[in-house]
């Protein structure tokens, strides 16, 4: 009997053993995805960056516009997105709100950032 | 002549300095900005870590599918977006494609994220 067991090609089909690696959790790859997207506009960036750059973190929302220049409804609608996503704290004095960075926040995406690839004698 | 210069209502407007703070420029948030939005996914987000944890940081397409429970159209799309933004290599070999992760493509935002509110001491 013939055998019908494929054979390797190697010049057209160089491949790699799999790697068995434990996978992220989901729930922990979604906590991950949806503070990257809180990060992912360039508007938001800005604010945070000011944020960082004032006195103790901390900024109040009358001189955003201006100083970002944007509308206050624009601000609002990105304070709100940072502001879910735990970047930013609120603080209301009189009637203007005060928002503080939280950079102890970014740890989680920090440290997931640490990527660095496995040398072959550490694979997993 | 009686003044009309507005008074201070310190129990309704309690207000801060503005801070005169150097914005970050447009270019650079907009870079930062696209790499967020890369890693805004939670397919991208474990592909990453797939590909960080693997043998030099490399894995074939061949495996990809199936370790992530993905079709081969939604790794397609998904590490085309890696790719794009430069987290990724490609390297052809045989038949399939072989992505290695390039942790060095996140420098930027981990520069970025190093956000530390600055003492009043230290204002800009």
């Amino acid at each position: 009997m013939t055998s019908i067991e494929p054979t390797a090609a190697p010049e057209t089909d160089i491949c790699c053993a799999g790697a068995d690696c434990e996978l992220l959790p989901t729930v922990e790859a979604d906590v991950l995805a949806e503070t990257f997207k809180a990060l992912a506009d360039p508007t938001r960036v800005r604010l945070l960056r000011y944020l960082a750059e004032s006195d103790a973190g901390t900024a109040c929302a009358c001189h955003l516009p201006d100083a970002l220049g944007i509308s206050q409804p624009t601000l609002s609608f990105h304070m709100r997105k940072l502001h879910d996503a735990g970047l930013v704290a609120r603080d209301k004095r009189g009637r203007w709100v005060h928002w503080t960075v939280r950079p102890e926040a970014l740890a989680g995406i920090k440290t997931f950032l640490d990527l660095a690839p496995r040398s072959a004698d550490r694979c997993c």
